[in-house]
């Protein structure tokens, strides 16, 4: 296998329209202590670098998101997940905007990962895949805007793990960032977070079909354990309240109990489904890769757990944003944040937004959220 | 096989004490249409019933709980699970009253459930068992009672799903309670606790070793899966402030991350631990209808949805009592419940404490609760 170097691979698919990978040539030094090369960014970009190269913002996409942020996903054909808040007359615009979402490392969607070949033995790396961070990610991102010939952000804006890495971004980077929007954040994964996050990792190496992460040859993938995992998760997603209004008690498509062990309620139908529908399009060991990277993820133990001391360095502007009914990152999270900031006298905007729909709220239809982004946005441009 | 009528076979088992259990002949007809016959009841007495039979007390276990109350478990060895409340010179007294403690329907320390032999053919019943309700287990204690000589109960007291028993029994039996404590419970599980069941349910039928229920034969139950179920619920039980007060970030017996996918963090190693000691004590198939009869407790149900109009022939005295973290079911489920009685014109006390220990605060020690529960009852008797 050669190593090319500075090379945009570009590949139209007829369905899906244009799906772009780069492999560069690294090395890309971990937190872990080891080195990945070649490193293989998947990403897409929208608009074009004006001439004084002012106007890129970097997207970074949450936990199990992905690059499309408003193309069509290649696997599922739904429409980008972020068109929201991304898109002709959205705040980031690709009228005025270079736009750019890769996806990160670790992940399954092209960017190098566990199920990426390692090129020393000529098979999927699988568990041999270094244990990445959420730092490591920012600075392979890093490695695809000098790839793309971006030297600086307007900004970098993320949503959960997103904005772990857009509250990353101006520590490791100073100097490449104006301004940091974060989104249904924290600067660190809690004891609760890490628990539900274990439990998913459990179920997936529970699973027998896992063999140790070995399941790429014969492409017998524990599907059973990954879905464990998602439905787990996807209730951190959403809140009770949400739940209730959605769900309720409502049973699915009959008008009594069966007193038997199928879905009897809606809301156990619906969980099935996002658990069976998510191993179509994941991985199950970067689901390993990326859940650790984000429990690792704690902005101030480099800094004697100071959180100001984290942003020390920092130059950049902070948004922080955060929705009432989030109790994955909490609005305090973001408090603390704010309060981190303003003590290493950072210019921090905050506003906590109010939502019935949880932590998958910034996904969702939030005028308020554009609003607070497009402002952000043209009071640094 | 022979069905015993109303004989207790006592067997005393020398390092764990007495252990009781005892087959009814039923039959016990269900809320799922059919009926139970023989039904065995596992249960522990402490006190004797005194001369006009009024100083009755029965606890109810929550989903995993046992009979246990205040006598050492036959197979972890540990003490009674609320030896903090039950004991000499505690709110129930065994030199007050007569306590009884009986396994519920559908359990596996002793009472009828899915690792009962089926009379029928001879081999556990495995999901050929009936699913059950809340208030089948509620009869079944009521056969119980009927066979102890207990024509009234002083009180019934149960936490979690003991609560919903507590709160269920003055409604199926009107005229056999005087008075119903009922602690850090819910009176219809909520779209979320439904959830978070599936999601149990989910991972241990999906462990291979489940194989539809029919792993007695050969006892290689399915350990896997009942141990993330497991740890899923376990979260549930605490609340996030306390895992950050107890786990925090802290790692496991080492100075630094490991970069791989050990127990790094004490709390995923706690996690393990419950998942693991859990399986050597239940029964995965257990786990199945126990949750399912709470996700099927809903006690405005089956009176137009209204809870006020569900307490309407009740003539007990109420005492509900909640925790300010627990999410499980949080103290408005408490307080949903005092307004639907007092709506009812039934007498009712509530009051929520303080812990940082969410839902699991009321197996813990908490001495308010042990004093609201004792005024309650002293003020009865």
């Amino acid at each position: 296998m050669s190593v090319q170097s500075d090379i945009a691979a570009a590949a139209t698919d007829q369905r899906f329209g244009l799906r772009r990978t780069v492999r560069l040539p690294g090395p890309l030094k971990l937190d872990g202590g080891g080195a990945l090369a070649p490193v293989d960014i998947a990403y897409e970009t929208y608009g074009s670098l004006n001439a004084d190269g002012s106007n890129a913002i970097l997207i970074c996409h949450a936990l199990t998101g992905d690059q499309f942020v408003a193309s069509s996903h290649p696997v599922t054909g739904k429409p980008g997940w972020w068109t929201r808040a991304v898109g002709p007359d959205k705040p980031i615009d690709p009228d005025r905007h270079f736009i750019i979402c890769a996806n990160v490392l670790g992940s399954c969607l092209g960017s190098s990962g566990p199920a990426s070949v390692d090129p020393v033995i000529g098979v999927p790396y699988a568990m041999r895949f270094p244990v990445i961070t959420i730092a490591d990610m920012v600075r392979a991102q890093a490695m695809l805007l000098d790839h793309l010939g971006v030297a600086k952000l307007e900004a970098v804006i993320g949503g959960s793990m997103g904005g772990m890495q857009a509250l990353a971004w101006p520590t490791i980077f100073p100097d490449r960032v104006r301004g940091a929007i974060v989104i249904a954040s924290t600067a660190r994964h809690s004891a609760q977070n890490i628990a539900f996050h274990e439990v998913g990792r459990q179920a997936i190496m529970a699973d027998p079909r896992w063999r140790g992460g070995n399941y790429y040859a014969d492409g017998d993938a524990p599907a059973a354990g990954l879905a464990v995992a998602r439905m787990a998760a996807h209730i951190t997603y959403l809140s009770e309240a949400g739940l209730t209004e959605k769900f309720g008690r409502r049973l699915q498509g009959r008008d009594s109990k069966t007193f038997g062990f199928d879905a009897d309620f809606q809301v156990e139908s619906y969980l099935r489904h996002q658990g069976i529908s998510f191993v179509e399009r994941f991985d199950a060991n970067s689901y390993l890769y990326i859940t650790r990277a984000t429990d690792y993820f704690d902005l101030a133990e480099d800094h004697d757990g100071s959180l100001a001391l984290a942003f020390g360095r920092t130059r950049a502007r902070f948004c922080l944003i955060s929705f009432d009914t989030d109790w994955l990152y909490p609005t305090r999270e973001s408090r603390n944040i704010v309060h981190a900031l303003h003590a290493a006298g950072r210019e921090a905007s905050f506003v906590e937004l109010a939502s019935p729909f949880g932590h998958d709220a910034f996904l969702l239809e939030a005028p308020e959220m554009n609003r607070v982004i497009d402002g952000f946005l043209r009071a640094g441009e």
